[in-house]
Order: C-alpha cells, then structure tokens, then sequence
C-alpha cells in the first residue's frame, strides 16, 4: 500500500450562499484546492463526492459526474459516498483506497451540501434520513431529538445542569471569530449560552450547529508527488470506519458511542500513536452533547468528564486536546455532507501552520473524527506533517 | 496492488417485494453470498452499499450502517455509494479497492432497491434526479422521455423502423424464462414487442426495464483466500469508471456514450484484452437503445450496427457476444442501485459455468457495464476465470 498524503486544500465560506448553486460551491472549493497542489492546470485521475442532501433538497444524484463535468474534468472516474453527516469522511477514504491501492495517482475530494434553499420542513424531514426510518423517524422524532435523547441522558447520569456544556459553544464561538470562512465570525458569552431559544429540551439554539450551505475539498496523491510539486505533505496515518446500530434504543450503552470508540482505537493502533499524541482534535459538534461523548470514546477524556475537561480550559487552543479550532460544526457551519472534508481542511491548515491567530504552537499530529445520525457510522482520520 | 477476487455471490428474486423491508432484501442476498464463499459464520472487514433512490422513496440514508447492523456485523467499516443506475458498479469498484489496497481483508458488497412501495409519481420524480436537475429535470421531462430522445435520434441517424430494436427484447425475456430470480420468467414474441403500449415515443413498454425491488450481493476478497476457503475464485481483471455530462444536449455526440467508450478502453487496457476476448456482456439494457448504445461505444458493433448484430443472433447465448444472459435488466428486473451488482453476480455465475440452461460454452473472460443516468457514469468490470 502506497502512502497517501494531502497535497493541496480549498474551501468556500460557510453560510446561506443563496446566489451559488451546489455545482458551483464544490467547482470553487476543488479549484482552490487544485491550484492550492500547484496543479492549477491538471485535472485529477478520480473525484470523490461527500455529500448527504441532494437527492431530497437539490433534486439530484449523481454529482461526482456532474461536478467533475462542471470543472471542465469531464471523462474523469467520480462518485457520490454517503454516510449521512459522515458523508466527507467516507468520501475521503475512498480517495485514500483510490491513491494507496495505485488505481489512481491524483484523487479529488469535495464535500458540498446546499441546504438553505429548502423550506424548514423539507430540512428537517430530510436530516431524519440519518435515523431509523423504520424504528425512529416513522414515529415522527426530528434528528433534534434524538441527540436531545443523549444529552438528557448524559446530565441525568453525572448529574450536570445545562450550564456544564457551555464551554463547548463558547470555545468554538471565539475560534470561529479568527476564522473568514466560518458562519458566525462572532464570540458569544456563558450568559448568552444560557438563555439562548430552546430548540429541543435540552438542546438550544447555541448547543445546535447551523444549517448551512458550503464546500470543501482536498486533493490527495502518493507522497512522492508533494515532494515533485513543491508542496506541504500532509500525510495520511490512517483511515478507518466503523458502524453501530442507527436507531438508539438498540444500543448496548447509550453514551459510549461506540463506533466512535472503535474507529479512533483503530486509527490509533493503524498510526500507531496514542490519544496523547495528538496535538489538535477536529471534533464533530453538531451538537455539545455530540462533542463530549466523541472526546470520552476517542480516550481524551474519562467517561463523564468531557464537561469538565472543557471547564478546565483543556479544549481551547492552548490546552491539552484543541478543538474545533477554526469554529467546529457549531460556529464554522454544518453544510451537513460537507462538514468531513472541512475538519480535514481545518486539521490541515493546523499542521501547515497556517492557522494564524487560532494556530496551535508545535501541532504536528492532528485527528478529525466525523459522525454520521448519532453514532451510527464513525470515521477517524490521523495526519501528520 | 493485490490481486482481487469474488469469493461468494447472492441475490433475491426480482419483482414486487411488498413483503420484504429493504434491510431485509439487503440481509438476504448479503448471508447468501458470504454463504456461497464458505463464510457462513463469519463477517467482512468492510460493507458497501449499492443504492440510488432509499433517500427519497425510503426515508433513509446511512445503509452501511444499517445494513451491517441487520446482518450482525455491528461495528465494521460501511458506507453508500451512489452514481444513480451505477450505484451498484461503484459500490463494487469501492469493495475492490478497500481490498486491493490492503485495508480490508473480505469486502462486501451489496446492491439493494425497494421502489414498489411508493407511489408511482414518486418513483418517476426520483428516478429523474439521476439526469441534470438544473437543466433537465427542472423543465419536466422524465428519465423515460430522456431516452426516448436517444432512440429518436439512433432511429433517425440510420434509417430504422423501431421493429428494429425487438431482438433486445426477445433475447432478454428468452434468457430470462430459465432464471428463477427473474422478474419476468417468460419469453416474448416480436409481435408482441411491436403491439405493446407506448411509454415515451419511441420506447414502448417491451424496450423499458421494471420498476422493481431486489438486491444482490458479492464478496470480495484477495486470490489466496479463495483457494484456502475452497471456493472457485473469479478474478477482478479491471474495474473502471467514466462521466460524461449529465444533461444530453450537453454531449458532443449524442450517439456516441463517449462514457462507455471511454470506461470500456480502460478496461480492455488494464485487463489486457480485447472486445474479440470477452466470452460474455452482461449489458446495461435499461431500454433497448441504452443496449445497442453501449454494444457500439464497447468495441462490440461498429456504429448504427447494433440492432443488426441483434438481429442476426449475435446477442443469444450461442452468439458472437451473448447479453442479458439471466434476463438482463429488462425482464431479469433493474432495482436500479442493485443493478450493477446483479450483472456482475449474473456474469460470475457464467464464468463459474452455473447458469444451467443459459450457460454460455466456454466462458472464461466476461465484461460487465453499469451506466448512470443516461450515460453520464459508467463503471467497467472485467472478470475472468
């Protein structure tokens, strides 16, 4: 097997693009990439879509031929892949397999998601999709919900009021401040935190990342050629998956995401590095609840300290596991099949030490971890420079 | 790279499943096929998933996880992977590769579609999101109507009477009476191709393939593994995928499936093989024109020449390059995610010379092609045995 390293990264601003089309958002990101590869000019061998929404919200399938089409790379291999909100993470892998196994020398990643031009209802009805449809969504639970399921667990057992989880949005808000891409450029106090709408008890408006429209892309190719082009390698450890069951009352343990557990444990084993070798931790925070349970599966916190590791100032840039730290899902945005490549191309601008004034000092292994429903599919990346 | 091989296949019957939920339909062809490969007790490192249309017809997104729960495997590694009607060649392409490039030691693959249980204007909205949306679909033509215009314009092009395209139709229905998996178990005559109803002029209902619901299944796993298990291993000699636009008026020849052609090349290139070496195609006949179409972009008959090959015998399993020998999407059925992988588990089932009274003398090197849309993604497989 080859070894597989980013060479180039492209991202679009976070937000409700309403005058770009879906095509458009991912040509802009995997333009930006291709030119960030000093391959301005070439086009890829394969490009790997991620993304969730589009059959339902867009009307359409089959984006890997028309955006690689729409980039003027007509004739190129091209797929969707999908894992509900782990779409990007799942679509990375599969440009990962395609350079390792040799089938490809140069392969594209983007991960797009146009959500805002549908109504509310159509939205809601549609990130269902990542539930059970015949155990969870036929009852007529928002995926709100189900998350709100979880962290109404999660504070009756350790006995946490609400206020516990709000370093998690305040940390990702004052990141996202430093950071031109996201969609709320802007801190927000605890106090805010506390009397924001609620949107389903427990969850409010700040533990809740938004619905958004974005793109975000990364090329990939075998070591070598970053050394040819002249650019950073940010290098592949490892890429790993796993599942559990989607509808949570099947379970074997409510709060121990385990598929989140079992994806980093093989991450970790496959780079062969441990939980405290990682200097910075692009989490997936759809929802605080979210954040807190992948921080304690991933080994960066005990079980039930999640809330207390973020109190203690352990995930702000300069603690001990950084996160989110370009402004998560929660504040960078959530363009849901998007938001895998983004931690990606966050976790890169880290190890590239491009990061300004949000750069972790000395970030030289980082890992993203991107979910899809509650924890039904997991997938964990390890980087390195 | 390794050396990749199918090591088990499986399917459901096609048709009208009302009975059987499509985790269930998935659940079947998945424990058929890891029985076949001797692997009854055991679980694949990895699963994906063939599938077009769950997100709108079935509520449900993230089937990797799903499915891999359902059969048991709780916790491996699974994703979806979609390029409309190739959705399963795709999905296939993915299985080869987590195996060829050393990250999963058996792969599964299943293709599964349940479109009889929604309304019949629901299936005809969703099917159209495989053509462009912003340039097709939003005008309201159907998918029907979009090879309709295919058809036209061939029958135009080279003087034909649609009489012309009865072969497809008789082949595929002959074959089809000796499969019990068939949809349609019963052969037709060219009277009744000629006097059936019209759907899009010029197709009528004996060029257009099912609505229908089934799945099918492989297993995936490097050469050495077959001869520990036992089994009769069928070798991946190329797996190739191709894009062109989406939206028809956007090719540079119509007629030409510059896709097919392209995929094709690459495959001929990679396996090391010639159109004169393929024993066996099992073809995409979604309509009759898509046949003739791909017959021509492959190397098989010299442009406008299609329907004459069919016409003198060259299609029939005793011919110059037998198609549809199981049925082939027209009267076999077309559960469009799922299509790719039954052609490809119809193809093995020749090459291991088990197709009974269909069985096609000889047969050692065998192509398959699974086209999207109206040719806008199309995935190449060389086997051999």
């Amino acid at each position: 097997m080859r070894e597989v390293c980013i060479i180039g990264i492209g991202q679009t601003p976070i937000g409700e693009l309403w005058e770009t089309s879906l095509r458009h958002l991912a040509f802009d990101a995997l333009q930006a990439a291709m030119a960030d590869a000093n391959l301005a000019d070439a086009q890829p061998d394969a490009l790997f879509v991620g993304n969730m929404l589009a059959p339902r919200l867009n009307d359409q399938q089959q984006l890997g031929a028309l955006i690689a089409d729409f980039c003027g790379w007509r004739g190129i291999e091209a797929a969707t892949v999908e894992a509900a909100c782990a779409s990007g993470g799942v679509a990375f892998q599969s440009g990962v397999r395609a350079v390792a196994s040799g089938m490809a020398e140069i392969a594209a990643v983007v991960g797009v998601e146009k959500m805002t031009d549908a109504t509310k209802s159509a939205v809601t009805a549609a990130l269902t999709t990542a539930a059970d449809a015949d155990y969870e969504g036929v009852h007529g639970v928002t995926f709100v919900a189900l998350n709100a399921l979880l962290m109404q667990r999660y504070m009756y057992e350790y006995n946490l009021s609400h206020e516990a989880f709000a370093p998690f949005s305040v940390n990702a808000h004052r990141n996202a401040a430093n950071n031109p891409n996201a969609m709320f450029q802007k801190a927000i106090t605890p106090e805010a935190y506390a009397r924001a709408p609620m949107i389903s008890p427990p969850i409010n408006l700040l533990d809740s990342s938004p619905v958004s429209d974005g793109a975000a892309a990364a090329i990939l190719a075998p070591i070598e050629m970053a050394r040819d082009l002249g650019v950073t390698p940010v290098r592949v450890l490892a890429s790993t998956t796993a599942t559990d069951s989607l509808n949570l009352d099947d379970r074997h343990d409510l709060l121990a995401l385990e598929a989140s557990r079992l994806s980093a444990e093989r991450a970790y084993r496959k780079a062969g590095v441990t939980p405290a070798d990682i200097d910075v931790f692009e989490v997936h925070d759809a929802f605080s609840i979210i954040a807190a349970l992948s921080l304690e599966a991933s080994g960066f916190a005990e079980r039930g300290r999640a809330t207390h590791l973020a109190a203690d100032g352990g995930i702000a840039i300069d603690g001990e596991i950084p996160i989110s730290t370009m402004g998560g899902l929660k504040a960078r945005g959530h363009p849901v099949g998007a938001t895998g490549v983004y931690e990606i191309v966050d976790l890169a601008t880290q190890l590239r030490g491009e990061a300004g004034e949000n750069q972790v000092q000395g970030a030289e292994i980082g890992m993203t971890q991107n979910i899809g429903g509650t924890g039904a599919t997991v997938v964990t990346h390890v980087f390195a420079v």
